[in-house]
């Protein structure tokens, strides 16, 4: 079957050279990555820090090409897909500059030695590759979260190979994003098989099915994401699952925080919203907004008003988008203050406020809308907001605008707003993740499995699995084990040691 | 429905007070834990650390009594429930330490800075817990994996509440241990409702299922793994599952090891396949043992046919023992070297030794069976081995006697098995698990769900999840993360740093 891409600027679908992967070819491309493992982890960290480095070099070099298919398969603008390379190649880097550091591998020494239960044997534990992942791109980051993004990342700085899912909303760009990693490999030495694509609907299901997959890194809807879990359940060997799967991100505006800067949270908010076109994981979906604060639900209304439609990535999210503004308003008791409207050309369509009061807030109202809207909730006191956010799901994250003479009255809330969410943001707004060793992106179900971050250095532990040597001998230790070593951070008989230059 | 605890060595049931839990108890308990989940939360470290060193002081100093209730429910001998007492109390003393030592955490400070995609918010990270966490203890670890194990003291060292699901082969050692708990809990001032206990299957069911409970842990069988994980997957928010559920644990003797040391392996295999009767997650199951290795089986063969019957932990397991073991010659075709006899009183069986070629070996001769069985598989060449090894399914260990001037050879034997399980062991016996920070207790599905382990100090990482505050008010952050804070190891602006003394 030949796929098509689709330019939902104009709605126009174009045929493409690639074809979809057949079951028989994600078997190759599996047992390829398989075999490729075993050579990936003797690689030496250094030689996989440099495949990164080369990994970033390489999509810098192609910025233009990739960053012109990309925004005529998405439709998102260039300075937003130019900053979004910039953030995969930067990832790239920063993680191999982790993977030089080692911290990320927990090394751990404990010496034989006495025990309240007699003698102990020597026992080393490090963190080592589990082979084969399955990366599931997804379609609002062509770049930073498909096949160049945070997974891929993740699992090639532990030591994995890696079988990306093209998107089919972005096929070309897939494919464009993929020769780049192919080119880094092939230049970095990387064993063949390391890397591997593969092509729709089926071939994910099937590749999530393979008995040599040994995780799933997915991006996508809680739908999809359930059809996936219910796949690795049917394994004869269930498998780790990281799903990226929805959130509403709860944001919430105190009345000193109307009074003090009504106008610049309106407008920030607004941006944070609508924002490539409101299809980020941490757009704020839910927005509590104190029964005085009309100058802020003005403010957003007439921006709103004033919007140009934009296009949506898919025909399949502007559908949406309109059958769940209809949904929350029809189910879910809200009003719409400006619905969305569809634009002149493709797949566009405007920004949608709609209102609802604190009391009347109930899960039928909180379904995530993916695009620019925003459901403002109206409150009379911090208590109705609490009560209000049981109707809300479990998210990436929450936003607190508050005055610092508010924090005291405030900390139920951020108390409760903290068992919800895996980041909470105060006095700014959750769209654009810092990409660092501290980022938290991640939270309870159904935004993420709860227990690891997609973004940020430690999403490398995600594709990680200890491993314990007893009173091995050490010529079969890895380097980062052997007594003499002391170029990683290492627990040694129960110390923390930092790494020290030489070996 | 009243319970009943049933003597192993004699097969007599006895009626006990212990009511099992109804559906509505199940309820208020997992509310109550959860109630009591923020107030466990807010306690200072040093709190929850003086906590967990109460709980050892309380179960040594009902030593007596508990070690007798449990040998009369388990029939394991008195010194080795001694010893497991020992290694609870030790367990919680040690992650007391860690909890005080504060780099299981994982901080991180990111202060606000450019990046090359523009300014970048303060972000700060660590790791907290996740919520009320079921606990299910295993029938063969009364204590050490049970309601004074390593889950309940993971999961207490992380700051969750704990309820425990007692086991129905020692509900009276569960219902003793629970009160030492108990009576620690409130001496240290915890809050109410941070344990919990249950009893009966249908009480566990309605565990997993509560909304309420945020992760569980799982030592059992492979079939109760697999229904518990299907009532995960039915919830409307899926959670974490660490099931510990199935482990064949291969170990390789080479023909050098036979030479040099033939007579200390068969005595130390015998031990390790003998000891607590089998009934340990570690016994190695399947044993290869070179064609001309004929004076260690014969060894073994001799000290089985000489062993004494002991009691099984209950009538199932006992009744299992020897269905599988008829399976493994019937339809694994192996050969009934000794085969086991049923003892003269309650649920005892002396051991059993089977033989097949390795050239036979098929998934059928590689069931666990949990008892004093191990199957010794005859083999020509490690290459041999190598292809046996497809029939064993992935396990905790593998273990590998090999002399030193063999390692060469046996190389891409111990990078097979290094794929296959999760600690390897040279030269000694997998059993007799040493809890330390090095410690690694899991493996690839079955044997774990591969990413955690549940024995040595990195099991409490289960029960944890990482957060983020963004731009937070210091009087916010948690005292691990403000900026004046040095006792904890953090890692600032991308740099691992010591704690040191102070604040």
């Amino acid at each position: 079957m030949t796929l098509t891409s689709t330019d939902p600027r104009t709605g126009v679908a174009s045929p493409t050279a690639l074809e979809a992967t057949s079951d028989a070819q994600v078997d190759s491309i599996a047992t390829a990555a398989a075999s490729a493992a075993d050579e990936l982890r003797r690689m030496p960290r250094a030689a996989r820090a440099a495949l990164l480095r080369r990994i970033a070099d390489e999509i810098e070099a192609d910025r233009d090409a990739l960053v012109a298919i990309a925004a005529a398969e998405t439709g998102l603008a260039e300075p937003r897909l130019n900053g979004e390379l910039t953030r995969s190649a930067f990832q790239f880097r920063l993680f191999a500059d982790a993977v030089d550091e080692g911290g990320y591998l927990e090394a751990v020494i404990d010496h034989a030695g006495d025990t309240p239960m007699g003698p102990g044997p020597d026992i080393r534990r490090m963190l080592v590759p589990i082979g084969p992942i399955a990366v599931f791109g997804s379609s609002n980051f062509p770049f930073a979260f498909s096949v160049l993004g945070g997974d891929t990342a993740s699992a090639l700085a532990a030591g994995n190979p890696v079988v990306v899912k093209a998107h089919s909303s972005h096929p070309l760009t897939s494919a464009r994003s993929f020769a780049a990693l192919e080119a880094a490999a092939r230049a970095a030495g990387a064993p063949d098989g390391v890397l591997g694509i593969v092509y729709g609907q089926q071939a994910g299901a099937a590749l999530v099915a393979h008995p040599r997959v040994a995780a799933v890194g997915f991006t996508g809807s809680l739908h999809t994401g359930r059809i996936l879990r219910e796949i690795i359940e049917s394994r004869e060997n269930p498998i780790p699952f990281y799903g990226e799967l929805s959130s509403l991100n709860p944001l919430i505006v105190t009345p000193g925080a109307v009074t003090a800067r009504g106008a610049d949270i309106a407008a920030g908010l607004f941006a944070s919203v609508t924002g490539s076109a409101g299809q980020l994981c941490t757009k704020p979906g839910v927005v509590f907004i104190p029964r005085d604060g009309d100058a802020v639900v003005d403010e957003i209304v007439r921006l709103a008003k004033d919007a140009a439609a934009q296009p949506l990535l898919n025909g399949g999210i502007h559908a949406s988008l309109f059958r769940i503004e209809h949904a929350l308003v029809s189910a879910g008791g809200a009003h719409a203050l400006v619905p969305a409207r569809v634009g002149d050309t493709g797949f566009t369509a405007t920004p949608a406020v709609l209102e609802i009061d604190a009391a009347q807030l109930t899960p039928a109202a909180t379904e995530e809308a993916f695009g620019p809207l925003v459901v403002v909730v109206r409150y009379d006191t911090l208590d109705d907001v609490l009560a209000a956010l049981d109707a809300v799901p479990d998210s990436l994250t929450a936003t607190v605008h508050a005055q610092p003479d508010e924090l005291d009255a405030a900390g139920p809330l951020v108390d409760d707003l903290s068992r919800r969410v895996g980041r909470l943001v105060f006095n700014g707004y959750p769209t654009g993740v810092r990409v660092s060793w501290g980022q938290h992106h991640g939270g309870p179900w159904p935004a993420t499995n709860t227990l690891h971050t997609s973004v940020g250095v430690t999403a490398i532990r995600r594709f990680l699995r200890p491993f314990a040597w007893q009173d091995a001998p050490e010529a079969l230790l890895p380097i980062e084990l052997r007594d003499a070593t002391t170029s990683v951070p290492r627990r040694v008989d129960g110390i923390l040691r930092l790494a020290t230059l030489g070996a």
